[in-house]
């Protein structure tokens, strides 16, 4: 983190509503799959008016600020943005992507103020607001960097830790048993429970299974019988991690994929940060950890799980393959302690009530 | 089940007002523990005012339909309740128990007439309706009898089943072990889940483990810090099961026990039958089942388990002894599958929040 965070005393009542508007136009729903994060920005004149909105649809598409531009110059000009605030909901870029730095596209425009919410977190791309500043430009940050930052969590937490962020999904009985003591586990979680875990890889750019799992169960991996049914579904893109050779017929391998499949990757390695390094080379951001116990015990153990999603059908088994296995812990004082972010009851009409519980690893001190 | 259930256009309005204050009057707080339902009576005059009111006090104190009399003839004389029309919440005894039968009593008082809400669904009790009608009395039952059920539902269960009712109470880390590999154990659940099962042991009657877990944890199986903290505790008989001897030294003894302490008792039996019989003859309705694994999967086995409370701790341990042990199910579609009757979040400040999930077995059909 690179910028000031000034606020308060140095906006305008016309910046803040310029930024709550800002924030509304990040938000726009329907948006391209891809790693960028939400970004909305309005251009005030001198006179506290709006000279032109513009937000960032997606991987390939104008940046905020340049949407914003481009749409004041359709509309007034080449000259349009001289002298303006540029109010936007991320520091500024200061790097070259696919699309030029946005720091440097205002100040060719002219622009004579910037106003900021979230710092850029990205150590590729920060130092925005200081490219600015030494171009004579007056520079605020820290505006509503809280709603800014709520916009874009698990982006923000992926570019400070500088990998995706993992979320490990575990589908287990009330006694932590995935399957019954002959391998058979369908279906231990409700069909509710099924399609929540669907909608919970449609929310993520990345599925991660090893290939233990892939050679016992050939999952698909992609997402299916979705809340999102019907609109169109985001799909992650599948990897498989281990030295193993994926199969010519695993399903993983989307023979026959529609338009738009995200595709597949074999990862291979049997170490969780080179996996991970792999991804984040790919522009993943968030990865979901789907088995098997063994793969996301090595993740566990390596401090590489940031969330974890449990669903607990109302099934006893007694005997079966443990949802959770061996962490190294052997002394109850060295327990793996959660937090429990959420915890939502699964019902419907004809299902058995599966319970989901979403937690994070507590960092000790 | 003797009775006839005609209810609506038999009733009067007076009879329903009374059926309403009986089921109230029933609810009163403050009883004596003990093996008896909650009933409540009013004694209605032919002009439907109101002649007296009873309720049942516990064990050893008159049944509500005679707390109702003797009120009636200590306000009105030895013919208070004649020709009276007694409504009250329980088909009224036939048996001689502690007390005398209520139905041989109110045909003595010579009332006439009767209507009662729930049937009495205990096999030695039953015939009180027969008995009034054989007197010549008028007798409606099934008034509100939903509500006066629900008033004792364990105990309406207990004596449908001729035993006792098994709450079978597990407290798991999210993968359903209840210990670390080494055995240790304390704490997995929060300060306020160990709160709630103190709770849960004070609205129990009999508290059951096995010889195994008493030489293991030396449990001492009172009620402690619950939430009924400061008010008189119910304390619940203490019971041990198995044929190994219980040491002179264990807790469960009570050795140094107060006054009211309902003491300890020794089912020298590994058959969950025999135990349940022997607590059935000592009136017990109502067994938690706190451990542990083997004996509890000996009750389920046998099909003795009514209600599953679980405590789901956000720890993960990796190792350890699962909560559940062995049920004989080895294919998934013999898994045990159970109804989810609530989930509670057990939060508070400073604590981890655990999860708390009660269920039923369903019985197949």
């Amino acid at each position: 983190m690179t910028a000031a965070t000034t606020t308060g005393p140095t906006t305008s009542e016309a910046e803040r509503a310029a930024m709550r508007r800002a924030l509304a136009l990040a938000a726009t729903p329907g948006r391209l799959p891809g790693p960028n994060p939400r970004v909305g920005c309005v251009l005030l004149a001198p006179d506290g008016g709006v000279v032109a909105e513009g937000f960032h649809r997606g991987a390939g598409t104008p940046h905020a600020e340049a949407d914003a531009l481009l749409r004041a110059r359709a509309a007034a000009g080449p000259d349009a943005a001289r002298g303006a605030t540029a109010v936007v909901t991320l520091e500024p870029c200061a790097h070259r992507g696919r699309t030029g730095p946005c720091a440097e596209a205002l100040v060719e425009a002219g622009v004579a103020r910037v106003v900021f919410a979230q710092p850029d977190p990205n150590p590729v791309a920060a130092g925005g607001a200081a490219v600015l500043r030494d171009a004579g430009i007056d520079v605020v940050g820290g505006l509503l960097a809280d709603e800014a930052r709520a916009l874009n969590a698990t982006w923000t937490r992926a570019m400070e830790l500088g990998r995706p962020v993992v979320t490990w999904k575990v589908a287990a009985s009330l006694d932590g048993r995935t399957a019954a003591a002959d391998g058979s586990s369908r279906w231990i979680s409700s069909a509710a429970a099924r399609r929540d875990a669907h909608a919970l890889r449609s929310a993520v750019d990345t599925v991660l299974v090893g290939t233990g799992t892939l050679l016992a169960d050939d999952p698909a991996l992609t997402v299916r019988d979705a809340a999102t049914a019907g609109a169109a579904v985001s799909q992650p893109l599948r990897a498989v991690m281990g030295r193993t050779d994926v199969p010519a017929s695993a399903r993983v391998r989307g023979d026959g994929a529609p338009a738009g499949d995200p595709g597949w990757v074999h990862l291979r390695t049997r170490d969780p940060r080179v996996a991970l390094a792999e991804l984040w080379a790919l522009e993943r951001r968030h990865v979901l950890l789907e088995g098997g116990p063994r793969l996301a015990a090595a993740f566990w153990r390596a401090g590489l799980v940031d969330e974890l999603v449990v669903y607990v059908a109302p099934v006893l088994l007694g005997a079966g393959p443990a949802a959770v296995a061996d962490l190294g812990i052997t002394t109850i004082s060295d327990a793996a302690r959660l937090e429990v972010t959420d915890v939502t009851v699964l019902e419907a009409p004809g299902e058995d009530t599966n319970v989901r519980l979403t937690l994070r690893p507590r960092k000790e001190g």
